[in-house]
């Protein structure tokens, strides 16, 4: 046995476990602490990112990852994919200087603040200092990650969230999507049938119920996990302790139901990863663009179907005593509506890429130079009228809407279109085995879909490169066309 | 400034902020954690436990405490209380060998998950091996403890719970008491009202909605805490941020009352220590018997009287719907009836010292040697005879009952009669400047009464020596004096 190489798994499981110990306090921080708290919840979460960079930093393991480099003959596949994780992580978190993380970390923690109030009030011009900052750092970060890395800038950024995501790759299939969605969304719109009205009121508890049994149903442990409510929903805690939130509308339970299917799709993927490797980085998820696209498959290909509505329509009316008078036709119809809308995180599944579209495109020039931070107003109206076809009426609700760059987050937003990408071409290399997945979602049959993903997708966790896993899971290397093929067929009626 | 007081406080300072974190692990633990999560808390916990004492071992801190209490000339009076406090922490976080540490943590964690059984079982001799390694290494532990604290091995022990506390004054208190309450016993059961009828049923939701209620009205800020519901209750979280627990019973709302009252009493020690001082050593509270003081205070001197229940009548019909025919005279005669009863945790104010005297004189044998630990039933069930005046029908409602000594806590128990000693005293105390409690109780006004406890109790934290903290706070050394008052006044009608 590699015995620097064992050293480094005691090390990297302790940074795991500090890791779970933040995770479980952002959690806490979100659902259950008192507002008076957030200074020493600070405090302690400091602390914790204090000690894991110490830990990280230790010279010792720059050495112990060379010595396991330099001799890796007896380590096993899994291992030494776990060395070469190790060596990612510990890349992107000590290239940088320190001053350079500090600065960042506290002015993206005023920006995100200070964020809430110019996004409240309207005010680009109040934000644009920060936003010139941010960028500026980010600029620099880039540059280091690029040259450690031998990525261009914006690849090196992206490889922080999404490792092996690469611009040339999306360049071009955002390209083959802004040409095929504005049409498509013409088409949609033209034929769609009007929206049926809101299907009612429902009390917090009976969604509460519902989303329970609807997560139990969709194979989420609660052996293993907890459902609570929060601002806003995410999945947080930790492989073995998987905690998702949501938060409850009363006058209308679809936003929450669609969230919840959403969450335990990320929630089903951490719950999966193997236990085997649960404290070491080759045991992580593989990075948001694949967690991205296990929540929208569980969202997108599962649950927003006719199918589905004819399974849940039942439970609807049980739970949450929905009228009988309303269809699993008019739920789906609901469902799947399209509109051109100024939010993102409001956009329906056709819109949604081209608001990623633009603002990939925007990050880009703004990070190149080509774009001034003052001149994003302007670029992004622009943006929004040639893609989605709608002018915002303020920043508010155009270039201040999204916590992404307040948070110093550049290099993100892709993931969530490829997510989607990912997710359509699961669900086609899915069919190939178990037929149509319709067929099974209409029963409430999910748990050969979901082992499905646990086989192909999740028990892999960080083993492979992204394009390895794609390879085997799906026989081909990622594209628009399912993609395509699955807006056709739901929006457009195109088989 | 001394430098190495300087240093030492930031090293504390980190050891706090661990403690913190684990305190909120186990506030989660008891409250949310599902129940297949059990495993990874405890790596999480063991990981933190582990950082906090490889922290304080580390030989620097011995180094830095010789060094500051060599020149402590610059320090301000808190400042030297607080090299106090961090030598007393380090000597009994270092003294023991390691050997002697982690096989006793193992111990009571076996010991405590297999006592759980055991008492089920009502099966002493299955216990019996557990609490003989448990005794054999709490006496290596007393032993070490007592030659580098130059006290006595049970004062040591003592030491770790209640620092200040001495087994010479116990034995004085205690003998009054056993002399004492059982002919008070015998003439309060005599001269008691028969046990009105229990107030009726209540839902989980109004009980707690109540709670919320009774503990804003004695000052809990729930901008800096929270009430939650686990099995056992308990004040856990940390100054800032301190959250109780409680359980509910919808056949019987009074537990949870006045379980949530001792709570709120713990609560408000917590949430009052000094912020300045908030991650220090000199900053915690004094020790179990002065919490327990304050938990009995609101829940004794304050909250089992006449006056309060004339005050929380209108809010129990009000809140939970309680029949109008219910009087506040019947509230409060069945929140004081006495009865010779088995379990300590169920037991009224006036047995409840008899109980923790039997387990007193039993720790003590059993940790001289004077008593093996094969004998400890029979001791039990003939001192229950003696001081209670009632005889166990089975170990498991005798000395298998408390997990004290499954857990390894030996000289915890005088704490919470020395508490109920102390709550007596401070209210007398308080009546001199404040005037008859029972007066300001009866309308709602708490306020006046916890500033008195935050001003003469909380603010001081460990500053001072727990007779040096009573001195000040009621002029006299502690006695049994006004305990006996105090039940003379309550269950005897004597003035």
């Amino acid at each position: 046995m590699n015995t620097a190489y064992a050293s480094l798994e005691a090390r990297f499981s302790d940074l795991a476990l500090m890791g779970s110990i933040s995770s479980l306090l952002g959690w806490d921080a979100a659902t259950c602490l008192p507002d008076g708290a957030a200074e020493l919840r600070g405090q302690q979460l400091a602390f914790l990112a204090g000690q894991s960079h110490a830990r990280i930093s230790d010279p010792a393991v720059a050495r112990l990852l060379a010595e396991a480099e330099a001799d890796p003959s007896g380590l096993e596949a899994w291992q030494r994919a776990n060395l070469r994780e190790m060596r990612r992580h510990w890349t992107h978190r000590t290239c940088l200087p320190a001053a350079l993380v500090t600065e960042m970390a506290q002015l993206t923690t005023e920006s995100e603040h200070a964020w809430r109030e110019f996004r409240k009030n309207n005010d680009f011009k109040g934000f644009l200092p920060y936003l010139a900052r941010i960028i500026a750092l980010t600029q620099e970060t880039a540059q280091i990650k690029a040259e450690v890395l031998g990525l261009t800038p914006y690849d090196a950024l992206m490889d922080s969230y999404s490792p092996g995501l690469r611009m040339a790759q999306i360049d071009e299939w955002f390209a083959a999507l802004a040409e095929f969605l504005p049409g498509a969304i013409d088409d949609a719109l033209a034929q769609q049938p009007a929206l049926p009205p809101a299907p009612g009121h429902a009390p917090k508890e009976a969604q509460e119920a519902l989303a329970r049994r609807l997560m139990t149903a969709l194979g989420f442990d609660f052996h293993h996990g907890r459902l609570d409510t929060s601002t806003h929903p995410f999945c947080g805690g930790f492989p073995g302790d998987v905690r998702i939130t949501t938060r409850y509308d009363e006058a209308q339970f679809m936003e929450s139901l669609l969230g919840v299917v959403h969450e335990t799709g990320h929630a089903l993927y951490e719950a999966n990863l193997p236990e085997a490797w649960r404290l070491q980085p080759v045991g992580e998820a593989l990075g948001m663009a694949v967690h991205e696209s296990q929540s929208l498959f569980v969202e997108m290909q599962l649950c927003r179907s006719r199918a589905f509505f004819r399974f849940a329509q039942p439970l609807l009316q049980q739970e949450l005593g929905m009228a009988d008078t309303v269809s699993a036709e008019q739920l789906y119809t609901r469902a799947i509506h399209v509109q051109r809308s100024l939010i993102r995180v409001g956009a329906d599944e056709m819109t949604y890429p081209l608001h990623i579209i633009l603002r990939y495109e925007l990050e880009k020039a703004l990070l190149s130079g080509d774009l001034a931070p003052a001149d994003l107003p302007g670029a992004w109206n622009d943006g929004m009228q040639r893609l989605v076809g709608i002018r915002p009426d303020n920043d508010a609700n155009g270039c201040l809407q999204d916590i992404h760059w307040p948070g110093g987050a550049f290099g993100y937003f892709p993931s969530y279109t490829v997510g989607a990408l990912i997710a359509a071409q699961l669900r086609e290399a899915m069919e190939y085995t178990l037929g149509p997945l319709d067929a099974l979602v209409e029963k409430g049959e999910f748990a050969p879909i979901t082992e499905w993903l646990k086989q192909h997708i999740h028990a892999h966790a960080s083993q492979h490169s992204m394009p390895a896993l794609l390879q085997n899971a799906t026989g081909a290397d990622l594209s628009v066309q399912p993609f395509q093929r699955h807006i056709r067929a739901r929006y457009l009626n195109q088989r």
